[in-house]
């Protein structure tokens, strides 16, 4: 049974959908029209039309054919709501109404009731949710997040999708993401998860073309021997990153609490997450770093990094990063070595890190990016770009895309600073160039890639 | 021999003072006509006036006192304007002027001639530099940062002085303070440091009273028995951060070629840092994450941490955090629960980490932190706030200052994402709340904090 109904229907029902700009209905079913190409439905029994459409009472009475509902009506009638989908034929239904098990008394109730309701039903009607945020996957225009645009950026389409237990982390990094240019394929907040759950969503977005690397982020999982076998699957067809929550006594006992999963053993799962050839972010950073890296799916041959800046302190400071990771610095080669100095000041030393010094332009990196990426002993590339320095302007922009569209090797940005920073930050990602505000976080993502091609052979 | 001429000087000439906007000497007078509030002089033997200003030929000409000179000539000349500082009396030198002993060659004799002339002089002019980039001091407006504004932005003034023997790197870091509304009190590149180093500048700042925290980066020290008592004296004053570069033998060479010091055995400096009391930051990002937090003068009586948030996922990666930084979760109190349990929604859990849920608003927050600081079990506050969740707006801001000036706890925040919400971390900080974008970063901050405190009875 496919989920593709849920990121790419044809057409969509919102049951809840609400005149009152207020209401989570609303937004989202405003949002719907602006962004989904297809056919959208309001459903509502107290309503005749909402912004210009005829409204429908129940979901049963639309004539077309409903791909996917969005349920987000009030709890005490949204098993209800599902219902009628499953009688409707709908495929796939989102449940952001909350209210069931994590609240506990009436909404352990609710949730069994609806578990019932999917076991009698055979299945046919897939359930993400409830007490979730939806999906959000801007190349077909699904989009449940409610959020108002001023409190929050969306991540234009990329090449990593991310699974997300907990809806409020979701939101938080898509912004994140959003912020620093890198791109989402497919978003899925599961929440109480009583149908679908991380192990399906991993083996789908494993068989997913469009997603290059997987990205979860996981409290707890209700069926360990499920949940490795996917990973298994998952991790032969590309990377998957995973972000463990939950990993002490009183996180364990925060996140049941919080989506009522358990957490079970930290140690326990970190076994899993090894045996299975998956990558852990150790925190929140280290997850959408990796990923990035790993969606450009330019792996480096070797360990060894070639390190160009305009700043020697920088310069050094990487240096001890790579060290420091595993990783080696590249020799340049002594035509390398011969090379560089005609187009250096005489009195720059020639070496890894390579100092293109304080007054490099976009054209010294040009040339520097031209001899070092052809030289046989280097594997990777860690350009360092201080705009602070004064002729280092936005020309470096097309100098790195060129050099990077002209190699195989791995091409990676690091610029440390504000704001002026930051938006050119922005612009490197959007051009498929990996790029990291701090040396740390340039270098431990260059080592995962690097461990992973080595794993992989890739 | 005092360094406050540095800092605070009456009267500043600029020697290579420019008419060309392209300039160095241009850019540094111009910048020193707005933000310096005493008088300053050009001095620039081929202008008669720049700016509106008359301009000398030298600096002995200036019938005015001279505290400051700051020196942006060409190379070939810099040593005799030195010279003429010398026989003028000005108290300090600020040698922007780079192509001493880092270019090698004629430079190392040009090195050896500042020094002995600095010998001859007996010390009473004392020089920062050369191959620097100099002081920004925002409270007296001494500055000889020559970066155009769009591309970095300078710090507001604060409690926090910075020494870097690297100038490109402390611009970085400046930037990056502005970005985050991290103040600066002092900053200092000193580059070459052929007179005054990392030693004195450390031991001026423990006893300066506008300093709270001191964060110095190097490279390598001259003198390591001269650092050593310096550093001792500096830490029994006040906290002390020290990022080292050059700690692998590829940064070391890199080092030395960079601004010529050698780096010496990081184990050996590793070992001083700890023997004197100082706090070593392993990253950048940790320089300034921890001497924000200290800056507040505010420290811990314990390890006992209340976290409180609207996002469970959040909740649970920071008491993840906690833990594994050797805190500890804080116990409410029976009170505290008694109290927590009438302001929560009924199926809110009232445990530790505080889960106010997704529909707190910044008064939920406000009744919460009331009673969260009130519990003798709690001797610190992180509190998330997640922006991306509607009903909490900026009106937190208020509730937030409000909070910390009632308590002698610390206060904390952590708010991951975009735009918005670095808007608003940018403003927790600026009203003296240290602001982390990541869980992870606030904890670590915080555990620096709490060791601090508890190695210095604080």
């Amino acid at each position: 049974m496919s989920l593709t109904a849920v990121f790419k229907p044809r057409s969509i029902a919102v049951i809840g959908a609400s005149r009152d700009p207020e209401k989570v209905g609303h937004v989202i079913f405003r949002n719907l029209l602006s962004s989904f190409k297809g056919r959208v439905y309001p459903v509502n029994p107290n309503a005749d039309e909402i912004l210009g459409h005829r409204c429908y009472q129940r979901v049963l009475q639309i004539e077309d054919v409903v791909d996917l509902a969005i349920v987000c009506v009030r709890p005490d009638i949204a098993n209800r709501a599902i219902e009628d989908c499953i009688k409707k034929g709908v495929k796939a239904v989102i449940v952001i109404t909350a209210g069931y098990r994590e609240i506990g008394g009436e909404g352990i109730r609710r949730e069994e009731d609806l578990k019932k309701l999917i076991e009698r039903s055979g299945r046919k009607t897939r359930i993400i949710g409830p007490n979730c945020i939806g999906v959000y996957c801007p190349s077909s225009g699904v989009d449940t997040l409610f959020i108002p645009p001023y409190k929050m950026k969306k991540p234009q389409d990329g090449r990593i999708s991310f699974i997300s237990q907990s809806g409020a982390f979701g939101l938080v990094i898509l912004d994140w993401m959003a912020e620093e240019g890198v791109g989402v394929n497919k978003f899925v907040s599961y929440g109480n998860g009583v149908d679908v759950r991380e192990s399906e969503l991993l083996e789908f977005l494993a068989w997913d073309r469009d997603t290059e690397v997987i990205v979860a982020y996981i409290e707890g999982v209700e069926n360990g021997q499920e949940f490795m076998k996917a990973l298994k699957k998952a991790t032969k067809k590309k990377p998957v990153i995973i972000f463990k929550a939950g990993k002490c006594e009183a996180g364990k006992k925060a996140a049941a609490s919080h989506t009522g999963s358990m957490a079970g053993s930290y140690e326990v799962f970190r076994g899993v997450l090894r045996q299975c050839n998956a990558i852990e972010a150790e925190n929140i950073q280290e997850m959408f770093d990796y990923a990035r890296a790993l969606a450009t799916g330019k792996y480096p041959k070797g360990e060894n990094v070639a390190v160009i800046t305009n700043g020697g302190g920088m310069g050094v400071i990487t240096a001890d990063c790579v060290v420091r990771n595993g990783l080696k610095l590249a020799e340049f080669s002594e035509s390398t070595v011969k090379e560089l100095s005609k187009i250096l000041p005489s009195y720059a030393s020639v070496h890894n890190p390579l100092d293109l010094i304080g007054d490099a332009t976009a054209e010294r990196y040009r040339k520097a990016l031209k001899i070092v990426s052809n030289d046989e002993n280097v594997d990777s590339i860690i350009v360092i770009t201080l705009f602070q320095l004064a002729p280092l302007s936005s020309e470096i922009m097309d100098v790195l895309a060129e050099a990077n569209a002209k190699t195989h090797k791995p091409l990676i940005v690091c610029s440390a600073g504000g704001e002026y920073t930051r938006v050119l930050l922005r612009s490197f990602e959007k051009q498929g160039i990996p790029a990291y505000p701090t040396p740390e976080r340039a270098v431990k993502a260059l080592r995962v890639l690097t461990e992973y091609a080595k794993k992989n052979g890739e």
